[in-house]
């Protein structure tokens, strides 16, 4: 059972005492706060655990600090929407705000290389107005002896370039609790010039062990992508298990699905579901066009696959676009095939645009019409 | 090899007979015309069959009737597009006219049941302007003991219907060849009031023995259902089967496939490859949303999801949206759960041309971008 | 409901006419009649629909005639076990033999070319005392202009050499239900020297027109291929079409399910299932080893996949083997890669008579080990 | 390139001297050496690695030492076959040989639960002579909330029982580095009584990390699960993770796939691969019936599904067998459903041997028949 205080109660208030106060005194309840600081206002809500099938909601409900009360099925405990369709998404992170209404673009490098070409996608970023990039230093790879990523070594340099142009999130990759280590110091070193969203990558999916050392902290929000063999459910699970530990600052990334289905696509486009992880979890939702598609193959009207899957994905209400950029693709070490090129980026930041209006429109129409 | 001659080439011309006169007489080689007519201009394609790969398609390009020369793949011979981004695609049928460029949308009945609801429906189509409809009789089921629908009973006022609320075109499973000719029979006893497109469905795309009776027949245009367990490449040869037979006049129908991955959608939406079927083939794109997607649930946003799905298909370009409606869902034989409702109709449409603004707008910036 | 009779019970008899009579005048209550014609027994069984869940079982087991009443599910009707592991399974057909205890190798030409190929491979098989066969003389083929099969011109040598080799029963896939009567005339006009089991492949398992249409001939028993991209329940239920129609005579192929999983072999080898369908239904149960492998690939062991495939099949209770040879198969028109040589074959046969025999005494250690 | 020496070349004799300076001259080429200690003999690898392409192979092989060159495809480089259908394979371990020609089973716990079970357990395998078992500590479950296994505080219990009954060998599944210490300490406080063979779980298949950790250590084998979404080719890479790091004593486990496919099975039996991994590698082969069929469903004849795969496993040449086994299913903390009785266990044993015994024959009978 969760209790949803009302916005910005103070916990030095008699209400916020009063309703602790009660809640703790229930017998064969254990209650545990969560603190949400959203852009505009701190959200409270206390999770009840134990025996709560006998409270009666409707007592609890009447405490003054209390907003509502909301029962939480077994699934997706943090996580979940459970029924209640108002209740918070997102979360704000140096600066940006990421939640299941706003749309952030994280174009970039899907591996980092040279300093010169994260410093001309960088600058292009900046010249765009964009605060969120994507590049990667650790890279699992499926043959053990191809290129790995550049790891640990270039991340002083990426973080320098990164406070250089402005850059307020790096989504970057991780494969080992020690990654997270390295990310930490390496910021402290050159002294914060940026922020990092840890992303977990689609073989990582279900490695419970990684996603508990990423729970248990607190500095990095983590984006998960969906493990590319495994169903929904299985993957927003593994979201869970983020949470779980204490950290629900969770994106969660739709990437394709391994299926012959899915040919000439490299994988089964699977942005049909963003309507579904926003009505079963409180994640904003992020898509993943580039390792989708995996071709810079084009329509007859000259719009790449990847760039329809974009749209796509806006289209229905995605929240976060991950999309490889490279100035050279076919220098790139990895994935070089897919990447749009530098000068694709404005367009690409426009037809975004066009698309996140077109999805408001669509709410908009839909909201009066169901009136 | 194709020869395809200019627009409008007039068959008693001298123009004409030179360059027949001069592809009759290459050695080793079958001559096959097919004549085209479009909305606009009527197009002649002339295919070389047998040892083509040593004539010289400058020599035939130089023939005066002669546009330009296409050398064909192994595969989609008829309906593929060959590396030519320029071959007409689509055709007109009964004053609607369809192609890879326009939108059509066909929203009807799954599964005909009594003449009051397909009255409701066409009526509220009329209403809004539409002229298209989908009225499935024949309906073939997983189970051998459930509905299997009205068949031939519910011809007669099907299309008298139609007829009276000026539908022009409604897409008609058919499982059986016989279905063709009691579709023929009961046009002309009822004096033709409307047209009938011949769908067939992903249980029967590989029926190749019912594809190729419907692609011997010229007078209904075929709409082919993507099989939802196989390749995208094996359906596409499906479709070459009926274009093989004569019979050119076929829109490709993505439809959802078969996966636990797509759960809780009934089937996992594959609209992401509508660019890619216009890029191999020069068939017209269809989406059906409703059996993609299998349920009415929706997003907090209060849009459903296989209205999501829907504007997903057409920002991407598709050119027709089969979709389910039904006046009164928990009343439905086949398919009640995912219907829309007559009231959703009017926003739908309006959602409709709203993606399909979008992706003209889209289709615009790239191209201006890409010059 | 289903009424089993005793065995041999004789329609002429004063209990079958009291039963009759009794069964007929229930109320609300339909009355359908199989009669099962076995090797050494008959057997009769006879159908209740309708009103059944209000019967009396005890009332309609004490009948003289009655041996004993199975209340049926929805799923299966005819073919299903419904929870009676003593329903007597399979069928006689022209002197073999087809149940869930024994076991038959249908050896034989994926596709017919020449009678040349067809003798060499008779004549082989009747010098290791086989009487049955494949040979495919319809080929459903993906691509339209591939080869198609030799279709009926083929068929009057084919039954011939089967009559001169003492071949009683050759699987012959059909893919139209006009093949019945071409199959049926010529073995008419050559004096029906051999039989005829109608092969449904995998593309038409849910061709239900197709099943009907041999559902309602009781001439050739039938051999369905599950289909490839859909579940084993939906199969199931393909064949249930060809019963409800009338011919239970029904054999059920497992044959490998497309998915990237089974590679390097062409399809997922499925047959961990042969045991499932033993329970769900009464159908005896074929594996095909060749087009589920479809290579010549083999271990350092030196046995082929294809061979190892089929003895898994037989020692986890297979009633049939359906195996590709051929005499030359480069020379092969269809699926010459995986093809077995005329040499291989005795020792094939060595190899599922020695799995057989292990199947055997795995089910008698078992019911030794559980009693 | 890969140099295999003649079995026990002494790394103290000439011959191995002059060897190894002949190689070690070679212009722009690295040497890394593999010494196998075999049950009977030990062998000696050496891997040339860099510029390899240009060396003459005869001019290596005509040294003294040299038994014969392999050259070495991209991939599996160090687990591959290579073409060499000679290679040793496997090994051993704490007295048990592994390799692709025995057969071993490893009957136990899917989770260990109380010393009661453990021992009662252990006491069945010594009464039947086996000295394997399989028993899991750290679980690794879908759901945050589900129960993870006791982890390190049962391995006291079960590292002694082990040794009281004569167990050389268990199965034990690890999902993070740590648990290798954890094991390792353990073993040395207990004094050593048993072995344990690491066990990497389908989950954590592509997890790269624990891979590279497990591969680092030389004390313990490994036994890596096919991962459940990706195709074999992925798995058998993830295999070679191991051996990059320098541990080559991989066994790798057949487990089923996910797919709809597989129902009423909870995966699709995937043991028709068995002779394909022997083919593409030197890893002795695993299956896993249990977690493959994930019920005690049974045919009528009597014989459990998961009996019946393992069957079909070991007919085609596998050499391990994982199973589950529990003395009150009941009341097992993770997947009793499935789990064998104490009193199957001597069956079992009789049946696995039959198999076996038929896949020797059939091995016996095709070397003759290709001879």
């Amino acid at each position: 059972m969760i209790v949803i205080l009302h916005p910005n109660t103070d916990t030095a208030s008699e209400v916020y005492r009063e309703a602790l106060s009660y809640l703790e005194n229930l017998p064969g309840v254990q209650m545990r706060q969560h603190h949400i600081q959203g852009s505009e206002q701190k959200l409270t809500e206390i999770y009840l655990l134990g025996d709560t099938h006998k409270l009666d909601q409707e007592t609890i409900e009447s405490l003054d600090a209390v907003d509502r009360v909301v029962r939480v099925s077994q699934e997706y405990r943090v996580l979940g929407r459970h029924q209640d369709e108002h209740r918070a998404s997102g979360f704000a992170y140096n600066g940006v705000t990421f939640n299941q209404n706003n749309l952030n673009i994280m174009a970039g490098l899907c591996a980092v290389d040279t300093p010169e070409h994260v410093e001309i996608m960088m600058r292009a970023l900046q010249s765009f107005g964009q605060v969120c990039t994507r590049m990667g230093a650790y890279k699992p790879r499926t043959n053990p002896y191809s290129f790995q990523g550049h790891g640990k070594e270039c991340l002083p340099f990426v973080f320098e370039l990164a406070g250089k142009y402005g850059i307020k999130v790096s989504a970057m990759e991780i494969t080992h609790e020690s990654h997270i280590d390295d990310i930490h110091q390496c910021l402290e070193k050159t002294g914060h010039p940026t922020g990092v969203m840890l992303q977990i990558g689609t073989r990582n999916t279900q490695n419970f062990e990684l996603l508990k050392a990423i729970g248990r902290q607190q500095e990095f929000p983590a984006l998960l992508k969906r493990g590319y063999g495994v169903t929904l459910n299985e993957s927003l699970n593994a979201a869970e298990y983020l949470a779980s530990e204490g950290n629900a600052r969770v994106i969660f990334c739709l990437r394709g699905m391994k299926s012959s289905f899915g040919s000439p696509h490299r994988n089964m486009v699977d942005f049909a579901q963003v309507p579904v992880i926003k009505r079963l979890t409180r994640m904003p939702v992020c898509v993943d066009p580039s390792h989708s598609v995996g071709s810079r193959e084009k329509a007859p009207d000259q719009v790449l696959d990847v760039i329809h899957a974009s749209a796509q994905g806006v289209v229905a209400g995605a929240n976060l676009v991950l999309v490889d950029f490279h100035p050279e693709p076919t220098k790139a070490l990895v994935d070089g095939p897919q990447a749009l090129l530098i000068n694709e980026l404005e367009p690409f930041l426009e037809d975004m645009a066009i698309s996140k209006e077109t999805y408001d429109k669509r709410v908009k129409l839909w909201a009066k019409a169901t009136n």
